[in-house]
């Protein structure tokens, strides 16, 4: 248990933040440049135009359900925790199998044998920030007079797939399981965070019988790139207010971690941030950090989301801090994908995994999540350099060790297979009843499959043995 | 503002709750009388049997976003509140029009005079359970130290329809907006609350492509009532821990009020309760309160959930209780229908504008959340005695006042009429692009309503003028 609940009514608990996570992606993935080949478009284009390396994909034996079902079992299992110490579960996700069951209650067969049935939270929707939803609302179930001094759960699920186009490229698959609770090692800062939400139809999904978005792209860049400004201008405000004395920028924090739709528009964002920070100092120091930007020096924000020039300047000019604050994020947003709400957390995996734990002790992290439609907010990670905690931190260290292994032991499927196996996701996702044709021979241990999906459309899964509890 | 948020950081804020509520229910409505004659069934099968005197229905012309955008709106308008003061907006609701993009998002559209983007929370989703979990969260937002010091808003919001059959009498629809921040008058006590969730299908909605959910009657009413018995058990045993000393029972509360399907399961709830109550009793007075009820002694609430013998006998007995502490609730129940999400929050309004404000104050209420699929929980409102709260109560009931007078100027439409409206909405709600033709004439002053949906699903809406704002 991770603290009494008999402690002062009016007072908070303290360090509330991840105390524990797991990541689960697809056993199959398709290669980018073969995807290039394939789809007949210039050779870089996916790999170096957007980043990406491999693309994570489901076949029909995986759905929202049974993604939670393996990284929920996953993290218990790991970090060895009982179900019945669990008072708090949400799930975040967009990928909506039923308009009013939500995936949380579906999870509930696991703590069945536990009978805990005391687990408050449900799910939560706005397209890749229902994670970040989900986080915020444990937290403050932690710090509020509600919290009865059990952890709560946070998953974050999708499957984004595409029709076939130019936005086929950017799909992905995941979840992420976070453990919350106070004295955590990886501590939310609640205060310094900022919020913009607006009413846009950038990505959407109104056709409710297909797995696939309506997405106008560019215009969905801009509303990324306009929430990445309006909140980084309200969190260093805020920083500035709160926490430091002077500007908040670039320099002042360990990693600037993204929701990454696809790897270049993160290296974007960073350079986008830069180009704030540049706009924001009185005095610019053109001799070194702004060395050859006189030029840009009256440009508007509003008027260079898709300038070319401002674009590569800055691309050039913060590729430093992108090498050192940024990159070591990518690892699982360039392996498998966009996983929409997990995004941003697979990239605080990826970001600890990089790092040794004496490299990460008393880091902070900054991070932005953004949700179409729109929700955004961005707000701060603080590692904890404290001796308990960095025994927890360990434990998610070596949890996590099996990433790389994973990512190298996914069973590569051509291009012509990725097709064949979205045309028959498309054909039968909704169907009941429904008997799934996919293999699960290569699918990692611990991975529940739908089994079945009856006249009634309830569905029944079933598990790939579990490796041994690490 | 309601406070301040530069209080000691790790202290709580007081009293957090309900510091304003709106209700909106549809324009049209039809006769359960009228629609029993319709379907041909025996009379007195709806109006006795499930205890409805009529159900709200909207045309083509409302959708949920219209119903959340209209009551957002009233809010705002009736308490005079600035859109710049709230700090976070969540929206409970299982009428899923979008896979992705959240209703949230869309009231965004009534924050863009005032400049604030800056607006926490998205929608959150299981069966009628959301707007509950949205209310746990404003409350919790408002107790963390992410809380920035201005109020949060919560709505519940869904329209209920069914398919023709034995359940469509059972539809409904409508919105609930509510105030959330400290020193409120209606507090939620965040101690003595229970929670239940279960993993079963006893009412969802896996066809995406219609609005009707698959039900299965007799198992979700045993689901409801061994949701109820759980959650009394634990709220009763929490109670006696936190407040009293004695057995919690109908005694110890002034109110209990329910989500309520239909009136008549609200009624067997309650005498669901004092069958727990008798049976928790080491020492039942034969003599008075549980007269006549020797025979149940040994009844197992596990076997007796359709057990005629034992419901008449207790609905009997519990009849005084119900008079006095449910009945007071269903009003809107029972004139608009199931509004799913909203209809415990309705049940409130209906108890706040039966009695006077020297009968509220000080008064102790308990609230039953059920949602399908499973998530229920039971808490309790304190109605404040503190004079400052008060003004504040009186300020609730005048603007809650002019219920009865809405309720009383809808417009009656025949069977024939709702059938048809049911068969375009079958139709229609999906489609795109889509121009309604629902008449807008008798909508309320204040009522937003959809225009049109364009080629690509984007949702256009119109408002009837409000009111001046009382």
């Amino acid at each position: 248990m991770p603290a009494s609940s008999t402690q002062h009514p009016n007072t908070r608990p303290k360090d509330v933040g991840i105390l524990a996570m797991e990541v689960y992606f697809p056993a199959h993935y398709v290669d980018q440049t073969e995807l290039e080949a394939f789809d007949g478009v210039s050779s870089g284009k996916y790999t170096i135009g957007l980043g990406q390396s491999a693309m994570g994909f489901c076949s029909d034996r995986e759905d929202i359900n049974s993604l939670c079902l393996t990284v929920l079992q996953q993290l218990m299992e790991k970090y060895n925790l009982s179900y019945s110490n669990i008072g708090r579960l949400e799930v975040g996700t967009e990928t909506i199998l039923d308009k009013s069951k939500s995936v949380k209650t579906v999870l509930m067969q696991l703590f069945e044998a536990s009978g805990n049935s005391s687990v408050e939270g449900i799910d939560t929707t706005n397209a890749c920030y229902g994670g970040t939803a989900a986080l915020f609302n444990a937290i403050n179930w932690v710090e509020s007079s509600a919290w009865d001094g059990r952890y709560a759960i946070v998953i974050a699920g999708d499957i984004a797939v595409y029709a076939s186009g130019n936005a086929r490229c950017t799909g992905g698959a995941g979840a992420v399981a976070m453990l919350i609770g106070p004295n955590a090692p990886l501590v939310i800062d609640q205060r310094v965070r900022s919020t913009y939400m607006q009413h846009v139809y950038d990505f959407y999904k109104p056709d409710m019988l297909s797995e696939y978005p309506v997405v106008d792209g560019k215009l969905s860049v801009q509303c990324y790139l306009r929430a990445l400004d309006q909140c980084y201008q309200a969190f260093t405000k805020k920083a500035q207010q709160e926490e430091f004395e002077e500007l908040f920028t670039l320099s002042s924090a360990d990693g600037f971690i993204f929701h990454s739709p696809y790897c270049k528009l993160v290296q974007k964002s960073l350079a986008r941030l830069m180009l704030n920070d540049f706009l924001q100092d009185p005095n610019p120091d053109f001799q070194d950090l702004y060395k050859g930007l006189e030029e840009f020096r009256e440009v508007k924000l509003e008027d260079s989301y898709f300038n070319k020039q401002v674009e590569t300047a800055f691309m050039k000019s913060s590729q430093p801090f992108f090498i050192q604050k940024t990159k070591p994020s990518l690892l699982i947003a360039n392996q498998v994908g966009n996983m929409y709400t997990p995004s941003l957390y697979g990239c605080l995996v990826s970001f600890l995994i990089h790092h040794s734990l004496s490299e990460l002790s008393g880091k902070r992290i900054v991070l932005f999540s953004y949700g179409s439609g729109l929700a955004s907010s961005m707000f701060t990670l603080v590692i904890s350099a404290e001796a308990p905690q960095q025994t927890q931190l360990q434990k998610i260290h070596q949890c996590l060790s099996d990433v790389h292994n994973r990512l190298n032991t996914r069973v590569k499927q051509t291009p012509g297979q990725f097709e064949q196996m979205l045309k028959l996701r498309e054909e039968t996702h909704h169907n009941a009843p429904y008997t799934p044709v996919g293999s699960t021979e290569n699918f990692f241990p611990g991975t529940w499959y739908l089994k079945e999906v009856d006249d009634k459309h309830r569905r029944q899964y079933e598990k790939i043995p579990s490796a041994a509890a690490t």
